[in-house]
């Protein structure tokens, strides 16, 4: 068996505070480099990137570690660590940003520990696109670079972004974002722009209704799993991005084909993400589980067979 | 090989005045029942119930009954078609009704000629649901009855509902009205809820997110096509509904993996429908096309084989 490929995972670690149409959540353990790097971890090491403060717990960090998290480059600095402060609309749909305090994180310059340089999987999650470059300026040539980015910088750093995306494989953003970065509303259109400004592959994640993969071979979509009961959906995004670089950093090496494959172990663990309240339950989640989530994903589109296209045909 | 079965089609025939963002559209003809009848006809013989005006065209109706549409079922009244105004939204995604003018459909009452009493598939547009039953008590038990309702029905006229529920195999709905029947967020929750008021199946449409199947057997999840240009979303429910109901029919009978193989069917109409204003893209069809648009969505979907669950329990 292929050696599994440790995952170098940069972005932010957080606390969150919640409010949810049915509660209000304090100091929820959050970050979009902690989402992913919990999910990619269960199927392959990982290496995370990210700074954090006085304040945040010991205890974490060796959840982390216990789960094969080499923490070596995670900074604690003096002061406090990144906080977002989210309410929730009723149907857990939307949601509006209350507060966001940066802390450590305004002055965080991702340094790269010289045993993480030669990371054959790179996620980048949406931190500044310069700081994205400046972690590219600092590893030797990956396998994949996989890169998240948000409306924020969308709009107001174009000229870092543009740079960003000249240097990334596979960007992951959801439906909203691409539409901003492509400036129009056709998702298929919004594609073929994007992926003129650089990564070979796009993922358009589209929350509940799932996820589009476009590359050369064309469109690919894995549907998100319909749960009866969604608690938070912080992360899951995160989870996404995480549970698809696990999923190549376990294969060793990325193709068409075990990106497809890596989508639904990617709309898996963001399937768990949400069924509770901050990584509570994506930290449960063992092997067994995802072997049955993905049991009942392939049960969810098992159409019986080939599609009777003969049958198409034969008829007058 | 099977001979098709033919499949009766009860519901509105129409003219749309359509505000477009890119142009309006005046006299276009429309109805649920005309949308369903061009997509069923393409893969099974189906007998129409509706009402028209003196207005309603002739060329209309020969273009129907070249395809294969029975038009005994359709009876012309003194006076004017029912009449529907609308305007969509920049993205398309959305729609306000600008003006509806019932004329002759106001009185409208279905009656179901002699010749299509034992019809084995039966398609319920979405017209009152006491018209609704009132066509089931004029025909003999059907292989299986599918039905569409609307928001109005399930607000105003909840015991017709009800009654129409207890005798419907299919209720093909869209996920705002599955909510709003439901009285719940959660679709899974709702889907439930529904099949307990008497649909043994209940397929959830959401347009340009795909659809979902609820039955006995579980989820079963079909993606909408993502199309580079969508012009006009009006019938797409319809098409899909007809497209479905002409699968099945073109076999014969009913089961779980024809549904599921159904879906594909529906979508690919859906989407046909889309491609352009009224039912012009739709009526050009043949077979070939769609046949290479089945041939689109398997690939979209085709993750490579079985998914490595294998090696999920494998690694450590």
């Amino acid at each position: 068996m292929k050696e599994r490929s440790p995952v170098l995972i940069v972005g932010s670690l957080a606390f969150d505070d919640l409010e949810m149409p049915y509660g209000s959540f304090k100091d929820v353990v959050g970050g979009a480099a902690t989402y992913s790097s919990i999910a990619a971890s269960l199927l392959a090491p990982v290496r995370l990137v990210g700074i954090i403060g006085q304040d945040f717990e010991q205890k974490t960090l060796d959840i982390l570690a216990a789960r094969g998290v080499d923490l070596a480059g995670v900074e604690r600095a003096g002061g406090k660590t990144f906080r977002w402060a989210g309410r929730y609309s009723s149907d857990l749909v939307t949601r509006e940003t209350l507060d966001t305090q940066l802390n450590v994180f305004a002055d965080f310059r991702p340094k790269i520990p010289e045993a993480y340089r030669r990371s054959p999987f790179v996620l980048l999650g949406n931190i500044h696109p310069a700081l994205q470059v400046e972690v590219l300026d600092q590893v030797e040539r990956p396998e994949i670079v996989v890169a998240d980015t948000m409306n924020f910088w969308i709009s107001g750093e174009r000229a870092a972004l543009g740079e960003m995306l000249r240097r990334v494989d596979l960007l992951v953003i959801n439906d909203e974002e691409a539409r901003q970065l492509a400036g129009c509303h056709n998702l298929r259109r919004a594609a073929t722009a994007i992926r003129a400004l650089g990564p070979r592959w796009l993922i358009v994640k589209r929350g509940e209704h799932g996820a589009l993969l476009f590359d050369d071979l064309g469109m690919f979509f894995v549907p998100a799993y319909p749960l009866e009961d969604v608690k938070d959906p912080t992360g899951a995004g995160d989870s996404f991005a995480g549970g698809l670089v696990g999923y190549l950093a376990s294969h060793g090496h990325v193709s068409e084909r075990l990106l497809r494959r890596a989508m639904f172990f990617a709309s898996a663990m963001g399937s768990f993400c949400v069924e509770d309240v901050g990584p509570r339950r994506l930290l449960e989640v063992r092997k067994e589980d995802l072997r049955r989530r993905l049991d009942a994903f392939v049960h969810m589109i098992d159409y019986g067979g080939d599609l009777p296209f003969a049958e198409v045909a034969e008829r007058p």
